[in-house]
């Protein structure tokens, strides 16, 4: 989960997505948007009876504040444990890993102390194709050898050669969420080729100057780093309260970048 | 507003009350349900510009934590003062009144410090029967002096006398909230005579053992509090999440007090 808003709990169930699954929350930066829900979604998983770990990412300044939260509101006993882990938000570098995963923190420009998570998925095997399997009748031992490079030598010495045995692996998706932040003209370095990038775009062109006031971007900077990013596609959001429809910052994004959505509560894109 | 769990200020907002009319929040006990959503509605209140002083009743352990969120999150600057009243859960007292108003603490039986509140309405003046000042032709200046308890002189002389002027003043109203606790066979002298109270009813009577452990209330036993206080009304509410229809524990209570009714969100009552 990236960023936990008040209410996240109720949006979680709403979803359908598992609790259970839910191992890493990362938090961007600590305005009450993104991280009044924290100690909500805490307290409701130690209720469900919790016991996997779960492991908070976020600015350093939060450490205390949840730490007495927890001390507070649970008397040292939640039932599971809470791992909290500072975030420096000055630097890029990679803050978790695992088999399938890597999520970078991206510097970003606003108010206070922000990072942006950059997830990138490691490269994958090759898909094995099941037609040349029952062909040779290959037994089910040597399919992780045929994904890992290996070819297969049949009984009467023929070499298949590991090439004609798979499909390539997909492409390694990768996915930036960047919010909330000025328009950073280098931003597009950190996200460079990503499938999906998400930018905020509080503001139209209008308020250009606003934007840069209140450390916020437009819909069209928002376009510009995807562009510069040579991204996939560009996921606008956090809209000024000001837009009834936000179909004018889908066009002024779109000009400059035409595979541009707008996101919404519950809406769901593929990275 | 009394206690304020995450997304009470979403609710807030669908109920469609003035947010700039919440002066007083009075927060019974430290569990998360009742105050995580604090934070939040502060949060919100001076993001719209809030200047009104917002007073906060609690138990006094609440009043570090909420500091240290204030000064975290807002860095000491939210636009509008937040002032804390420290809540004595133990004792019955009197601890807020202004002209229309008293408010008093109901000490409660629950795992932590927890009080329930009692909003008592002051008696307020007769009503002005309008055919009479029409009749004997008063000056509005005379209005106020008649609902103080005056009766008004004619130019011939004439007393007519007070009681021939108004309609009786209405009887006060009186409001009790209990959530959370245990049945207290005493509670019922500290609302005697409430027009309407709301009394936790965590389970039904089967579950009577379970309430007893988990500091909680069935039914019934709301029921025999408000039997035994004479109120006028009773409502029930805090149900646990095993009872997909609450209506087992509505014909309970009615058993023992007929006026019962469920409550539920954005539910309104006449008090």
């Amino acid at each position: 989960m990236v960023d936990c808003g008040e209410g996240a709990q109720v949006q979680l169930r709403r979803s359908g997505l598992s609790f259970e699954k839910l191992g890493h929350i990362f938090i961007t930066h600590l305005h009450g948007d993104h991280c009044f829900g924290l100690i909500g979604i805490i307290s409701t998983f130690g209720l469900l009876g919790r016991i996997a770990t779960l492991h908070i990412h976020a600015p350093e300044e939060l450490r205390p504040m949840l730490q007495a939260q927890l001390d507070m509101f649970f008397n040292y006993d939640i039932g599971y444990k809470v791992e909290f882990h500072g975030v420096d938000t000055k630097k890029q570098q990679v803050i978790y890993e695992d088999r399938s995963l890597t999520v970078e923190t991206i510097p970003l420009n606003h108010r206070m102390p922000c990072a942006g998570y950059l997830f990138r998925e490691k490269p994958s095997l090759p898909h094995i194709r099941r037609e040349m399997i029952d062909l040779y009748n290959i037994p089910v031992s040597q399919i992780n050898n045929i994904k890992s490079g290996q070819g297969y030598t049949l009984s009467d010495g023929t070499l298949i050669p590991h090439e004609k045995l798979v499909t390539p692996a997909d492409a390694p998706r990768s996915y930036a969420y960047c919010s909330d932040t000025r328009y950073m003209p280098e931003l597009h370095k950190m996200v460079k080729g990503v499938n999906t990038l998400y930018h905020e775009s509080t503001y139209a062109q209008d308020k250009k100057d606003g934007a840069e006031k209140y450390y916020h971007s437009t819909a069209q900077q928002a376009a510009m780093v995807a562009r510069d990013a040579q991204a996939g596609k560009l996921l606008l959001g956090h809209y000024s309260a000001r837009y009834n429809d936000e179909t004018v910052l889908l066009k002024e994004a779109q000009e400059i970048f035409p595979n541009t959505y707008l996101t919404d509560e519950m809406k769901v894109f593929d990275v």
